[in-house]
């Protein structure tokens, strides 16, 4: 049986969210239209809302509705600490850090990772315009706080060389390595304990 | 830091998909936003366009854009066997039957199984529905293929009830279960063995 039209149309929709295939796609069409017309209206306007408003700040890169996010507006009138920049890969891990509320500096969103294999360059994480700004001078250090991943540690390495050798004055720090809280020694990769154990710190 | 409110509002309806939770749906609505803004759009008019168009079919329950889903359409016409009903909890199940083309009859599609715990009465899955439709003649064999699990079965064992109190001349029949196809027998479970073992044949 060939499925009505729309709704074939809106199974293959689907299919653009990250991680749903044909079966997840055809499972969630049913479901909106069996239990939630009204639920799937309010998302219709919702996307086409969001791609409506939602653009990018013009100094951290992070999705924002207006020139400047609530951050980088919050830096500029000195609400949040400007000499100290951390570079995430993406909104989801600057989210996350500000849930710590263990940080008070700005932020640089790259929106991925330098990965060629997948045809990202420096270009396509906004590489120059981060370089530009720790550049033109007022931020002191570099925290940098991309993924412990390989993709993510090769950016963070290529960009720690890049500000030592055109920032020279600027400090660059990388996120510790280390056992998580909760984290039972038998249970952690050795890995992890290597560093732990290299970045082993007094007792306090 | 709060999240503009666009982003916001499009992350808390992503959340009326089945199996999204928070996580999963910041993920999506970042993933919409930087890669797919055309997708979203076309997600955006599907949407619409399935809950302005799509309905039940009169016949079978099942989602439709006419009057007629388009198999009950062909057994009005004499194209399927109208004499053989499939009885199927989802849309799903009739497309995952009708891939088998294995089988010409028509369908009742139930939209649910009944499921005292989750509210779910024989009222909820269209059983009257079901049982004018075999009480009124012209149906030889009710072919119950609804899932094997707790509520399928008890589904079934209801509507096979039903069936042979009110209309005594219909034949009802269930699925075989047995070894599927590929399975091997040590790692298949003890009471799916028995019931092949049950339900053995002759060999051809």
């Amino acid at each position: 049986m060939k499925p009505p039209s729309a709704l074939a149309e809106l199974i293959d929709a689907l299919r653009v969210l990250p991680g749903v295939g044909p079966k997840s796609a055809q499972r969630m069409a049913f479901h909106l239209l069996q239990h939630e017309r009204d639920g799937a209206g309010r998302l219709a306007r919702s996307l086409d809302a969001a791609a409506a408003r939602i653009r990018r700040c013009q100094m951290c890169n992070t999705f924002t509705e207006d020139e400047l996010c609530e951050l980088c507006s919050a830096g500029r009138d000195g609400r949040r600490d400007g000499t100290t920049l951390c570079v995430v890969e993406t909104p989801a891990d600057l989210a996350m850090m500000e849930q710590t509320h263990a940080y008070k500096g700005l932020y640089f969103v790259l929106m991925g990772r330098i990965s060629p294999l997948d045809g990202v360059g420096p270009a396509e994480v906004g590489f120059e315009r981060l370089m530009a700004r720790v550049c033109a001078g007022g931020i002191a250090e570099v925290v940098l706080a991309t993924n412990f991943t390989h993709e993510g540690e090769a950016t963070a390495h290529f960009i720690a060389e890049a500000v030592k050798a055109r920032a020279p004055g600027v400090r660059v720090t990388r996120l510790a390595r280390g056992v998580p809280v909760g984290g039972e020694l038998e249970y952690v990769d050795p890995g992890t304990i290597a560093h732990a154990l290299q970045d082993r710190r007094e007792s306090s």
